[in-house]
């Protein structure tokens, strides 16, 4: 067990982003919320999965919704309390902590928040290990465990209750819902115990997180642009795929989901070349001059060629200047059940997955990319 | 108190589709559900509401969407005790009895199917004194009660509750879940008081309901068709406000309900005059000749000119005789808050209510309608 404080928020945020492939809000907000609740209520004790017992009760509290409307319409955190009071009623005892359901700029935050106001630890484990769109995309989910009681409250203290054993089912009710109350909502769903999410969960996710945010931050200390690249390649296990400027982005929101497409012209090594990139909350797809170069669940993220921040959905701006990596999923996504719930095909890509580190010696073999 | 059986229910549930105003659902199916309940778990004890003590709780079964969908995917009677044991939860006791929301075709019997298997009397008031297409438009909720705790289930046993404030709210999100669920629902909402139902509700509506399917039934005593319609409209305090064939129909389900037109062309006194009446779920406008002769709350209401039998508007076709009558709304609707909740204007008409009777003297006046 560790504290987090202040600073130890703003590193999980960063890193968060980055681990949040596109998706996941922005962190700047969520940044904010979690340290203004730490900073009221005192710093917010983080367990590793290792110190957790079998029969904790845990839950984990977010976001659901299209991130580009959280931007203006973000939690007030009193929604929380009603959820959990809601919780408590339905399981007839209070949880012993909580956890983020994905690495995202808000998701990886809102456990601290409500941690903070309500005195609970956070698990140092995820259900996705990256940011993905829809409830049902969680390891988790995958392994067999319920998303219900799946609970939903909008910013006047509606609450809908969701109770249902079908994670397609759970995720389709709370779109409907979200989209009713404005195209987000806030949510506390995925409670189970600490023995099931230890063995099914992604495992460490906030800890990496923090040392991705802590290296970015101290991007200084290194000595040139490139070296701090290859740190960071190293602490993600990812891969520098593309170097472009951004040229085009398409950008719709719909049924609660932002969907979009960006260009890029490739810069430095990758001159000459041209990416695309397609998006639905997360990314999902990169292509280079029409090859595949990498595909969800495998991350595909932005980063900032001068300060390696993460670039999210909501912030990309025509002209800016990223490194595109590709960074391997969590083996629990890798199996033939991961890939048909969150593999190119689900995302109605006519493409079959294949490893980013095969795609991109492929395509590094065949001249595609630098 | 008196017991409802058999008989009974064949003769409410054609009442109850007459001052379903065209919605309501078809009758055919809510009476085989009902008189199968009543058959395995015996009669079904009606309260006058009169006899229901003030602190009594009484909630309400019913069905929530388009009825045209209702007629292939209605309900199998388990999701209702699913529903009333999330009730009892939920309120820490059980209810005393229940009530129909609405009359209709579907939602007079479904308090009939719930108190026959769960052995709870029935009260005889609902909320509306006819039916209508929204949750809010109760004289329940005008009054001010909560429509919430709201549960919502499907055919598979898929739970949602909903519990928020406001009337208007809580239909926003049961119709969204209700899309979901495959265009409807079955529901468990306005649980309330003996008193609260005696004093807002709407009084005597099943034996209403009752009396009148009764002489429908009983057609053949009557001298002539001509007599029967006399002494139904004298029943209903309804006015014959025209005498037609139906001539075309257009139809369309949208967003969790039936939207629609119907075109009928005069015949007998009537005979070269056009009739126009739309639809939404209920029966909202009907006019002859371009001159509006009845809006809501008032009921418009399609009867057999041979058998005086209702015609819900899923039972409409090409060349059917009908007779358009025109029923006075419940004086709890025919207030300016009511008017504001169910009259034209909310149905997005650019008509001021009047009341039906003032309408029909004054078009009979001016030789629109016979």
């Amino acid at each position: 067990m560790r504290q987090i404080g202040v600073e130890e928020l703003r590193d999980i945020a960063t890193g968060a982003a980055l681990m949040g492939a596109g998706g996941g809000g922005n962190p700047e907000v969520g940044k904010l919320m979690a340290i203004a609740a730490v900073r009221e209520h005192g710093p917010v004790s983080l367990l590793d999965p290792s110190e957790v017992p079998d029969d904790f009760l845990v839950t984990s509290p977010s976001g659901i919704g299209a991130p580009a409307v959280g931007l203006e319409k973000f939690p007030n955190g009193s929604e929380f309390e009603l959820m959990m009071n809601k919780l408590r009623e339905i399981l007839g005892r209070d949880v012993d902590a909580v956890f983020p359901i994905e690495a995202g700029g808000i998701n990886s935050m809102i456990p601290f928040i409500v941690g903070a106001k309500l005195g609970l630890p956070v698990v140092d484990a995820d259900g996705m290990g990256r940011a993905f769109p829809e409830l049902q995309m969680s390891t988790l989910a995958l392994a067999g465990h319920r998303i219900c009681p799946l609970i939903l409250a909008d910013e006047k203290g509606n609450l809908v209750q969701i109770d249902v054993d079908s994670p397609h089912d759970a995720e389709k009710f709370a779109r409907a819902v979200t989209v009713e109350m404005g195209a987000t909502s806030q949510s506390v769903s995925d409670t189970t115990t600490g023995d099931a999410l230890r063995n099914d969960g992604v495992l460490g996710i906030i800890t990496k997180c923090q040392k991705i945010g802590h290296l970015i931050r101290h991007l200084g200390d290194y000595p040139t642009p490139a070296s701090a690249l290859a740190a960071l390649l190293d602490v993600t296990n990812g891969q520098r795929m593309f170097t472009a400027k951004i040229t085009d982005i398409k950008h719709v929101t719909k049924s609660g989901f932002n969907f979009g497409t960006v260009l890029f012209s490739g810069i430095d090594g990758d001159s000459g070349r041209m990416g695309q990139l397609e998006f639905q909350n997360e990314n999902i797809v990169f292509s280079v001059s029409g090859t595949v170069v990498a595909t969800a669940p495998d991350l595909i993220t932005l980063i900032d060629t001068e300060t390696l921040d993460p670039v999210t959905n909501e912030e990309l701006r025509y002209g800016k200047r990223v490194h595109v990596l590709g960074l391997p999923a969590d083996d629990k996504w890798r199996t033939p059940a991961g890939i048909e719930c969150v593999g190119p095909r689900y995302f109605k890509y006519d493409i079959d997955y294949q490893p980013v580190e095969e795609l991109v010696a492929e395509a590094q073999k065949k001249g595609v990319i630098d």
